[in-house]
């Protein structure tokens, strides 16, 4: 989960006089945000800060981020002729940037460091809809009424994420996670029909190059089986779910990631504690549970809780 | 699910001259609303048209419907005295409207009525929040800091809603559905703790009056045990779950309600019906299903795929 962001004063310092998608494109600015909470908290590995819809400008679709609000998307896709005209991405030139970043953190790291991207899903919910949506109207409308054009956007969307991805570990990065933040929305049937192929046609080739591959939603309870069909050495699983139940429903083969509740993080300290033990338990007697947020951690989220929870999670897990 | 709304244009005309709320509190006119999408369609039960919130006046926490968005309420639940000055609540006296459009629905109606009420932690939500919400902090925020206060809103709550539907029965309503839409926010653990022993406050008296009760929540994949826990003859699935897998969880002596996609009414007619065939195979081979949407339907929803949708389901279920 993005470990970096306005919960943190050195982050809200940079961003005073820097853009989000500055930060996202500009190596040296990247670094140090993607540094900031390893520093602070000794977290196991870093993640690459970025965001994930910075693939979507070198296809053509520009977009930016209105004030307080999520991301706005001028000219939305929503038929066949603004999919043929997305643009051919190479992401060593066009995303170049995001691989600079990730050349400069390997050599100041000394945790490994996941690379990540948007899920051809998610990614195509906010190309559709034109930004954040509640329902997901105009995407579920296009995938069912031309079906055609959504294979051909989601495959247009799932090469770019595939090579950006293979980039990274060309990069550098020691794993990737594909975010699919949104892919929740979905019916069982919707996802192994629409979304299933795509998503598998990026973790699949990425399994050759020898680095784990975590596969990441959110409200995805009853998709499990399904997510895990289309690939990942790791699952992410939020707290919707008890993790060992979750765990039950994806197999053992498996690793997963998750899944402490965000808004654990305000409440009191023994509350807290409690939270991070039952993840703990469920977790316990089973190799591959990477201790988690179950989604991204929030702008109000105190300090000393993430300091409080590192600590104790280290207590707990090495020796 | 609700039936009534805006995507009829009987409702809409009734709208022009008359709040939400107005039709709430006003038994001739939410008797119409109930009886339009009766009329057009022909489903085999009404659902009361009511909104969710109506017993929180009472209580003395006013709110307001602001053009186009979610309620808002003026001074939210925050702290014990807020909780000390709510005020104690008859619904026979304070919420008389609903019960005279019952008891004048009973003598229009030649299908069941279904009486309906939110559970104590949608209620609190709102009450805490102030409004709608996407993260639930401050609800969670009181949860974790201050459960005295939290479970004596509950059950303050839950007191009401058990009141309420008790009510509703005695004026005739023929089954009853506790609405709890957001409950899905929660990890399996909060729900255990906070919310679990409320619901089941509301739900277990009222087995002692005869009528099917129906417990509904969305975002719920992973709490559907608990949510059978806390009781109801028949438990809500959205779509985010195969209804068999979903019932397999729930087992098989509880009766299911769902789940199709609200969004699938906005699909061609061959995809529509396909998701409909799906829920019905899934749910076939064992008594009590009621089939229904995952939540509620939306504005823009074209009239005619819900006329598809009752004919084929009718089509289908009888002799």
């Amino acid at each position: 989960m993005r470990q970096a962001g306005r919960y943190l004063a050195e982050y809200r310092e940079i961003r005073k006089s820097h853009g989000l998608l500055e930060i996202c494109r500009t190596p040296e600015l990247a670094v140090e945000v993607t540094l900031q909470p390893v520093r602070r908290f000794g977290f196991d590995a870093a993640i690459l800060f970025s965001d994930l819809l910075v693939p979507l400008e070198p296809l053509g679709i520009p977009f930016s981020f209105a004030q307080g609000e999520g991301p706005r998307i001028e000219n939305p896709i929503r038929s066949r002729s603004d999919v043929d005209r997305l643009r051919k991405v190479e992401p060593r030139e066009s995303l170049a940037f995001t691989l600079e970043a990730i050349r400069l953190l390997r050599r100041e790291l000394e945790v490994p460091l996941i690379g990540f991207a948007g899920a051809p899903f998610t990614l195509a919910s906010y190309a559709v809809e034109g930004g954040p949506s509640k329902s997901f109207e105009k995407t579920k409308a296009l995938m069912y009424e031309d079906p055609e054009t959504w294979h051909r956007l989601l495959s247009t969307l799932a090469s770019v994420v595939r090579d950006y991805l293979t980039a990274q570990v060309e990069a550098g990065v020691q794993a990737v996670q594909l975010f699919d933040s949104w892919v929740g929305a979905l019916s069982p049937e919707d996802y192994r029909k629409f979304v299933l192929p795509h998503s598998r046609a990026i973790l699949e080739p990425l399994s050759k190059l020898g680095v784990p591959r975590i596969h990441f939603g959110t409200g995805t309870s009853g998709i499990l089986r399904e997510m895990r069909e289309a690939g990942g050495d790791v699952i992410g699983l939020d707290w919707r779910i008890d993790l060992d139940r979750g765990w039950d429903e994806l197999g053992k083969e498996v690793a997963v990631q998750g899944n402490l509740d965000p808004l654990a993080l305000f409440a009191p300290k023994d509350v807290l504690l409690d939270r991070v033990d039952l993840v703990l338990r469920q977790a316990a007697g089973r190799p591959g549970h990477v201790f988690n947020l179950g989604h991204g951690i929030l702008p109000a989220t105190p300090v000393e809780s993430v300091e409080l929870l590192v600590e104790h999670v280290h207590a707990h897990v090495l020796p």
